[in-house]
């Protein structure tokens, strides 16, 4: 299906400034960027009119999607209490059919917010991915490792071979879930694992300030030493989560060049855990990505909502309102995270590109003004979630205008209200 | 017109969970909150089916709606240049023909994401208050003084002077800028113009922390010191913007009783101006109301995003995920509003209480596990302004289901567009 934007106001993070174009879309790539294109027979045209941007697909780079099924359990708790109490018994009675309608209903959310790709850490990801493909959206999968468990490291690795054939739309990485729950010989052996077969590691890493005294005084390690000496500089590409108390000193100091840091600047107010020093990583690492973390400590899936979060917050604690400009977060929102999960040519508008955008409606009055120069900041500092009219992944509609042409939408909604009510009963 | 709301989940800022339940609004306010209520002749009738939760209508405590003429101007300068190279010039070219259908625009995006009143300190405010009635919102306006300008001052009382007889819907504050535009002894004419008017007094402080300075090295005073002589805290209310840099300590040492702290966090963070210790503030004085600021330096005019906002800051700033509950926080962002502006009975959701409402959509999966427990969990953290469905100020709707009954949206954004365009010629 060959479709053709016409009049549109395209944007990325790349752009020094937005462009009034049409945009054509053929075999699930951008195949025309040009001032004006006229349709073929067969294409479907959407008339832009300037009154439509045309964005790329957000990535969220950092997410326990079924975890929407447990939205609002426990919360304002301590961390402790909200896991041992609410989340982990509510997660004993996960089975792979709840995880995979979980994994739908939150397909549904993510969809009609403009998402496009995911990275998803968690377990029977089989379900997790079967989920992605029905909805069309790409998915960064991994099996959630903890302890020293030979059986989840064979998961990850047979998940790969799996969906190895389905590389355009599914990418697999080994996923210790972090320092302080896999032991440091567990861990040298998933990123060897994970280097011998050219997969990615996933891993969450400092979000909380204890970890660093756990690095310290249990495993006597600075910092440094741990990823030097557990194989995580090694592998592939790595995305580690969080990175709230890592100090940029420790980027510079080591290769970080094969690394994307995945920042859930939402998740990591919620928690308590802190805010990642973005400027002083940005200065080392140009590969700076994010994500909403699951719905259980955010409480949204919405990539517009950690866009602009990350935008305005920086700034505030850095007392400096030109910390991290619009532009770069709508890279960090969009190409950063398709580079780090694995996904190519993928998160600019550009020709021969992956055909995963977002159709944004710019009629509404806090678009007022809205032009080329100014069009990444209109859209990362007024926009949100509320104008998207369409997303499209490889070319085919996920979501548009309110619907859902590759899920229906009421029979997951049913399901997933059922099995909330038995995870809780 | 009496409206009967059947079956919504009812919560606000005060209740410990929510309630499904039945709501009659009549003569612009609730009559009865009950758990059935039938329908009577000639009610119009909004069938929630469990499936809409009602709340209290938005307050934005703070902000200078026209300026959404301005969105998206002179981003990420630094302030100096952003005000004197961008946003003053384009504000002397502002009419009062200008400002009403700024204003006008700003109420379009108001109205749409539930706020039902706003407090607008600007200037030619005559124009900002018949706009305000025309939409049918509540509007607490105060001409801006700077300088030790008579004629302002004679301006903003006769502001009140002519709205009078509107004190349901409109309140009218003196608004003296902030102690840096404002010479010590011009504040303290304008405040006891103030306490002789039995009018309250709208004001910035401490926004940005070289103000500390400015108290301490221009005028040489303490902070308690400048709050004690300037007549301030004589005044029968008093909204005082931003107190990014207050010391809790002034708060405990000084009568606040009459004081609300407007809270403005996005514009905090954009502006580089920094974090309000709202922890320590509210173990002082719980009158702390959110605000968005102008749309020029936040850019959204929606107090969900404040909301959000304010939960989720001060738990990561705190490291402290229980540091602010959403209860609280939407507390802060209705019912403080609304006293602080000085509309009374207003903001929560009981009988005899003004019929300021936002109908709310459950339907979307973010929703899903939704109950009365958890209502004002979920609506804190997981919702946003695309789930209103409806807004009602006084008993009538200013917004339904994508409608404006009260504006004519499309010749407003006209106009909008027109004026926008000559702003920056």
């Amino acid at each position: 299906m060959a479709v053709l934007f016409k009049d549109v106001l395209a944007v990325d993070g790349d752009m020094q400034r937005g462009r009034f174009c049409s945009v054509r879309v053929e075999d699930g790539r951008i195949s025309a960027v040009a001032d004006k294109l006229a349709a073929l027979p067969g294409d479907e045209v959407v008339e832009g009119r300037r009154r439509m941007a045309l964005i790329p697909g957000f990535v969220n780079a950092h997410t326990h999607a079924a975890m929407c099924l447990l939205r609002g359990i426990g919360e304002e708790a301590p961390l402790k209490e909200w896991l041992e109490d609410k989340i982990w018994p509510a997660e004993a009675r996960l089975t792979p059919e709840y995880i995979h309608w979980g994994t739908k209903a939150a397909l549904l959310e993510m969809a009609a917010n403009g998402t496009t790709a995911f990275a998803d850490m968690y377990f029977e990801m089989d379900g997790v991915v079967k989920a992605a493909l029905e909805a069309g959206v790409r998915c960064a999968a991994c099996r959630g490792i903890v302890g020293d468990d030979e059986g989840k490291l064979r998961e990850g690795i047979q998940l790969a071979e799996t969906w190895r054939d389905h590389r355009d739309m599914v990418s697999v990485q080994l996923g210790p879930h972090a320092p302080y729950t896999v032991p440091p010989a567990a861990m040298r052996k998933i990123c060897e694992a994970a280097a011998k077969r050219s997969l990615g590691v996933h891993f969450h890493f400092l979000e909380a300030e204890w970890e660093l005294s756990y690095l310290r005084d249990e495993l006597k390690m600075s910092v440094g030493e741990y990823l030097e000496s557990s194989g995580l500089l090694d592998v592939p590409y790595a995305i580690l989560a969080h990175c709230v108390w890592l100090d940029p000193e420790v980027v510079g100091a080591a290769d970080f060049s094969r690394i994307t840091i995945a920042h859930n600047p939402n998740s990591n107010l919620k928690l308590g855990s802190g805010v990642m020093d973005l400027t002083g990583l940005a200065a080392r690492t140009g590969k700076i990505a994010l994500g909403t973390d699951g719905a259980a400590s955010n409480n949204r899936l919405d990539m517009w909502g950690e866009m602009r979060c990350a935008a305005l917050l920086h700034k505030g604690i850095q007392k400096d309102p030109t910390a991290l400009s619009a532009r770069d977060a709508l890279r960090m929102a969009t190409y950063e995270g398709a580079a780090g999960l694995g996904f190519e040519k993928n998160g600019l508008l550009r020709e021969g590109w992956a055909a995963d955008l977002v159709l944004v409606d710019l009629d509404g009055p806090h678009y007022l003004g809205i032009d080329e120069d100014n069009a990444a900041l209109f859209i990362v500092y007024a926009g949100s979630s509320a104008d998207v009219r369409g997303t499209m992944v490889a070319g085919r509609w996920v979501y548009r205008d309110g619907q859902f042409p590759r899920l229906d939408r009421d029979e997951i909604i049913e399901r997933a209200a059922g099995i909330r009510a038995d995870l809780l009963s």
